[in-house]
């Protein structure tokens, strides 16, 4: 069964600065994009901020099964509609992976309820991604660590609730460390945090980051059915033991809706 | 130490509903920051939706130990700037509380990152609150379990993040089952989420549930120094190691607040 | 690809006791795997305590993706030894499911490193296993809830570290409750708790359980590559960052196997 | 109230090796016991593993609110015996701190259930172990990082099983990563795992490091009551509801310690 992706791109930085442009001609989602569909078993499209809906209409987030999301200097631009409408979908069962300065998106603030805050260097220093788990899906091909010539340094600490696996952690030139490969479950979908991929470096062309992504895409399937969320109200007499009513209640029974 | 609480009411069905009204005279608050103040280690105040600032004024909240929630009727009222307060405090440090209908409240849906759905019903029926950690500091005196002879049902599925901890779970005469107490860690901040609590049944005047109110309210007393949050740039003769800044880079080196 | 799956039994009430022997003339094992071979996905064998290395040796563990395991009666006759191998496995990427009185065997307490002590009664009494999450690959095909007519009753506190997903609760008809259906993950290896299966009432012909039992199997599933677990020394001049040693030292730089 | 700790050494290498007795004339044990000391809120005493019952006496654990265990050439010859008396104290809520070469003791592989392998190399290179939570009770008064210019390397993967918290992560001279500093909780107690120590260095000499083992040892103290571990059965006429027994059961309605 093919997985349908859809990148997900800021697209400013392309437009707007000379290193990013040449790096990443078609903008950095079409190279994200490419590495995947170099995957036979995975369809990749993109969708950009400045796209009606920002790409991201009902029916392109009912088609897709995994989410991939890279931001930076746009955040406040992504609406709040459009973030709930992800929310719904992750709850719902879609894979969503976050990159690099997505930290700090809305969609990942509000799945994680903290600031998601680091500390941070731009000096085109080293860094290495250590794989804490080597059984994981993730990390399969990458060998020990991963290595970045050039890279912009993220370091602890990092404000995010406690992950359900750390994948990857990060050691810098400058000697920083950062957890780089994080792993949630909110409702039925799987979040993947992967740290690398700052705009004015290609680091979205190196062999084991394009890994990585494709690895991450296939861990991040829906798995079982849709959770559609509801607040249903279960009258007294379709309980599994119906109950009668005792004493005064605020609410008429079976009144839907009021939470 | 004092544990210095603020338990916010929302206050609204208080003085729209006669069985509130009569059950409560001077607010839900009132009789929960009665329970509190029976214990002499703690000083409890209350704040209320209809308050200036909703009573959570940048003063309050500093001289705030552990916040109580409830809301039910008015969630939508509360301003998202006081939510958004409160998040910084939680995160930071302080214990938050949040009590039955308040887990639609938008500081928990904040937190948590997820719908916080779940079933329900108003029957009256009865409720029983069974201990999974008998040693636990929030459970001590309450025995095996905590029956309540009228409440109304939650059932699951309840729409959370896996929790750090479950507490307690519950057993409704219907049939169905819940996760009645539940504890997270976000930033530096302990949260506890305890079921409790519908307005038209007398539960915040049970013994044992205000037992486990005051445990509770020592159990998220802030533990360490204050987290104050920040996402400082390191320049790179900063660095533990010192850097030398390599190729081009969009950033300026020390630039600050671009994140 | 085919889930290849070991059901294991201890065999022990079958040959002991009438009931059982009525209910599960060839084995509660074979119920089982006759249960997981009605999905062509999936090539379950049955192994027992009485076969020699209780049907569990090298080859055997080298060739299964998917390991489950019923025992009561006979857990202190298990070999240490074999133990130790499925332990490995399971670290290695190998799927557990324990099953029931499994909770209390020799391998479940191993990988929890808790007493995974529980309360008990067996009286016939009716169970519902309530889903907590309905999206999960693990519940799909049964609703809101399993009942089973008749069941050993399980409650609360169970003795077992916070799981990393609470998939069923059970409430029963004498009122006690219990976490039913436990995710972990130890290594690379995924651990399903599953709670019905006692040897004196016909659970394992249950159409909904038989339906679990087949989709844990799938979720169990190995992912990524094996975890070969070793305790390497990396000489100094095979660092990363090659250093020299500094200093005296207990140990000769290279000496294997120390710890 | 004064928090009762005993530290637990294995005081092999003191005797057979000169650096380690010149850095440690009085064994690894007093020294830590008087960085503990200088907290007046503690008062810690020693036992070592050439005592009698290796000095953890049931009167001696008894009066034990927290345990430090430091080992590293002799882990098997700790008794079987003393391991699970350990461990049942762990449950019951003591506190353990587990240093080090303690990854590979039996009570850490026990309470963890993983092999609790690493990565390692002695050549006495600089380690920074980075603080994650800066808010948390165990890292305060150590700012962004404690820097140890000598240090045995540990590094990733480690296998334990995700902490509830990771607190530190190391950076090592030769580049490799380590989370060097989590909590765990095992029945009602907590465990902290801290890997500064190595013998042949004056690690516990450090004024940081003797810090964090008086925060965690608060950070470790007793929460709640003790968690006595039993398997009780619950008869049917004593069931919260109480039941009939129906149809034929195998055991006897109030037969004990069966499991």
């Amino acid at each position: 069964m093919t997985l349908r992706v859809t990148v997900w791109g800021e697209n400013v930085h392309e437009q707007t600065n000379d290193i990013v442009a040449r790096l990443y001609p078609e903008g950095m989602h079409a190279c994200i994009a490419e590495a995947l569909n170099e995957d036979d078993a995975i369809e990749a499209r993109t969708a950009i901020l400045q796209d009606p809906e920002h790409g991201l209409s009902e029916d392109v987030l009912e088609s897709t099964d995994v989410l991939t999301w890279w931001g930076h200097a746009a955040h406040g631009q992504v609406s709040d509609e459009i973030v709930d409408r992800v929310q719904k979908r992750v709850l719902e069962g879609m894979g969503l992976m976050v990159l690099h300065s997505g930290h700090y998106s809305k969609i990942f603030k509000r799945l994680m309820g903290t600031t998601c805050s680091l500390k941070w260097r731009e000096a085109g220093e080293r860094e290495r991604l250590w794989v804490v788990n080597p059984g994981h899906p993730i990390v399969q091909g990458v060998g020990d660590y991963i290595e970045l010539p050039h890279a912009e340094m993220y370091g602890e600490p990092f404000a995010v609730p406690n992950p359900d696996e750390v994948v990857f952690i990060s050691a810098f030139e400058g000697g920083e460390v950062f957890r780089s490969g994080l792993t949630y479950k909110r409702g039925n979908g799987k979040v993947f945090y992967f740290r690398p991929g700052h705009e004015t470096y290609p680091i979205y062309y190196d062999a084991k980051v394009r890994q990585v992504l494709r690895n991450a895409v296939h861990w991040l399937r829906p798995e079982g059915s849709r959770w559609v969320d509801s607040c249903p109200n279960v009258p007294p007499d379709q309980a599994p033991n119906p109950v009668e009513i005792k004493g005064e209640s605020l609410h008429k029974p079976g009144e839907e809706g009021f939470r």
